[in-house]
């Protein structure tokens, strides 16, 4: 059973904030404390963790370690997923830097930049390579996930590319909406419409 | 009139797809083919439109220069909107490097940190303090909006002492959501929600 995109966000949300609870030595939540850590009702959690079919007595509350258990189930798979980075600029490098500390189960195991000043090195631990290479080592590394930081005329080309070569998700930080093919997931994480928004919306307050 | 929090979100896309066929020398498009290029369709294209009062004929298409036009109105403040970033990491460097190209209307003018070896320095053009001064700053340079790249543990913190300074809209991309006031606007970029999500969904396709 497909888990909704939506609730797929808020248990990664209540995954997060329920390893800090069992950091503090926390052994129950109720759900209305979990629903006033992450900003939505009671009824939503209770119905979430149904639909993730994670058991737990509401009337006790639920216990922190079998939450903390089924979270990590479902949004963590047993095995290290791959991901694969192109474009190496400030963005991408901050990426590189990033991401290794918070997802335990995706590693970036290689970076493609068309700049041979950026290929062939190690940048926060992960490989560089030319972007030629992209087919060869996402298949020969079984590389499922693309993450897109390049310069927005190069990243409908980039994602054609990781395409081709076997991904199934990508994260396009690029400012321009990317084409895949219907078996493939994206995410549009625009940094651009999400400041112009904000600032738009903090002069109408003002 | 305020124009959805959506609305605003393809705008922006607009604005920025326009601006190249702009630079193409292109002078007229279509509503389907702006549609094409945002992935949505005519009719959203012309309801946006409408909803931002930008005028053009549909018949013979849209007059580019007038749609930039108006994109630019509604998007682009006259002024420069004055931003505070705090929480000067991988990623805090990143923005800094990242938003001045982008973001004609928004400048960030100021940039905060605990530690004492980051502030009292210039980082991408901004210069950076210590974070006690954060309330001083943002009221005597008439800061609006604020980026949050702190930790997770130091967001509200943060969020509190940049809505407690005047601040009315605040981007976070700290891993935790943050409580502000109602007449604050937020946006909340969560990478690792984006990753793990991805990742989820990469695994179900496999």
């Amino acid at each position: 059973m497909a888990i909704p995109k939506k609730t797929i966000e808020r248990l990664s949300l209540y995954r997060r904030l329920v390893h800090d609870l069992k950091r503090q030595n926390r052994s129950t939540i109720f759900s209305h404390e979990l629903a006033a850590m992450a900003h939505c009702t009671p009824a939503q959690v209770r119905r979430d963790l149904m639909t993730a079919n994670i058991k737990g007595s509401s009337s006790k509350g639920y216990d922190v370690t079998e939450l903390s258990l089924g979270f990590d189930a479902i949004l963590l798979s047993g095995t290290i997923q791959k991901a694969a980075l192109a474009g190496i600029g400030n963005l991408g490098r901050a990426i590189l830097s990033y991401f290794p500390q918070r997802s335990p189960s995706v590693e970036i195991t290689a970076a493609f930049d068309t700049d041979p000043a950026k290929t062939g090195r190690i940048i926060h631990g992960c490989r560089t390579y030319p972007i030629r290479d992209l087919n060869h080592i996402v298949q020969t590394q079984d590389i499922t996930i693309g993450i897109i930081t390049t310069p927005r005329d190069a990243a409908q080309t980039v994602a054609d590319d990781m395409v081709a070569a076997g991904i199934l998700g990508i994260l396009n930080f690029a400012p321009v909406p990317i084409r895949v093919p219907g078996h493939v997931f994206t995410e549009h994480l625009d940094l651009t419409m999400s400041l112009e928004k904000l600032a738009y919306f903090s002069r109408r307050n003002a």
